[in-house]
């Protein structure tokens, strides 16, 4: 009697796991991708507007959105490319007193929404995938707070963002938005970084659902 | 008025994800290590009998557990090596028909707890951190399901389990544990293999209590 309660216990505790595991990923071709006619004016990302800011403000935190769309079977995540040089997630620093989502929502808008009125709200911004820190202003991030480090410079958070079936992109017109599939970001830390690179990994827990439209 | 409301809505949210990420952690000083008089018999892992094993049963999969001790302020994860040769995680291959938490908490009693009597239910098995797919046998693992691959050979799922502040480990004899720092596997595939090495990577949306007992 005790043995069959204890089973019955791990298999519902197994299917709770399972089911909030699963996520519903739509084909590329029910989305709409444009420009906008505006360009989207770029920070200096010099090291020393960082360490003046730190001074000013302390910690930056960057949100990332991690979103993803269905290609060839494959799930495939949106890339944004400046001109030819680096690939980043869409997303972006938080202002002063900011929250996590309300700022990633923020910045998707602005970079992924142009001119597409007040549409916050539609990002639904889901878990926490990961956070990357940087214990010093010209150090690399680590997927962990290095031992001894009190003060770390910048926190780089992930999070998983459900797109609905359909959506408007309107990027702006400096930025490419590119569907890059896992298979090619494993691994491939040269070319994409090493946080992007490492996205395989923190949705290899979930099951995709592909849903056919 | 609205806005309000929407902000606190999203503030709550972000409690919510905060408070599920929190893994409390205890230092290793009180955790009791010792050897078991008897060795643990070590399977044939050749390919013929991965290939024989595939033909019978289908799919292997294997469930291996992430454990977090406290040393120096910094996580350490428990890792098994067996004489000078490669480090595993603690876990194995399931039965036919088994269920994966019931699986891990065999395996985790048959190689870490030797000669403690049945104690399987005292394992805290927490969520799937990550699963890594071998399209064929004799490729590597990736953390995802590569495009057009229908029928994987492998699959090994990755879940945190949670200590309580003292347990007695009891490791068989042909075995040694490991309490390795996050900052030494993070990026070192060649001593501990891709899918250990990304382990910082999967517990990098984690905060860590370190409890002082």
């Amino acid at each position: 009697m005790t043995d069959d309660a204890v089973v019955l216990v791990n298999a519902a505790a197994e299917d709770d796991v399972a089911a909030e595991h699963v996520v519903d990923i739509f084909p590329l071709s029910g989305y709409y991708f444009g420009s906008s006619l505006n360009p989207l004016f770029l920070k200096d990302h010099s090291l020393s507007r960082f360490r003046a800011n730190y001074e000013a403000r302390g910690l930056r935190t960057c949100v990332q959105a991690v979103i993803l769309v269905e290609l060839f079977k494959h799930p495939h995540i949106l890339l944004l490319q400046v001109k030819n040089s680096s690939f980043k997630l869409p997303g972006g620093r938080l202002g002063i007193g900011e929250q996590d989502i309300e700022g990633l929502r923020r910045k998707l808008s602005r970079k992924l929404s142009l001119d597409d009125g007040d549409n916050e709200a539609e990002w639904e911004v889901r878990e926490c995938l990961g956070m990357w820190w940087k214990p010093d202003f010209e150090t690399l991030f680590y997927p962990y707070l290095p031992p001894n480090i009190k003060s770390p410079k910048e926190c780089a958070k992930l999070f998983l963002v459900k797109l609905p079936v359909s959506h408007k992109f309107i990027v702006p017109k400096n930025m490419k938005l590119l569907a890059v599939p896992l298979c090619q970001l494993h691994g491939n830390d040269k070319t994409y970084g090493t946080i992007i690179a490492g996205i395989p990994q923190l949705l290899s827990k979930y099951s995709f659902n592909m849903i056919d439209t």
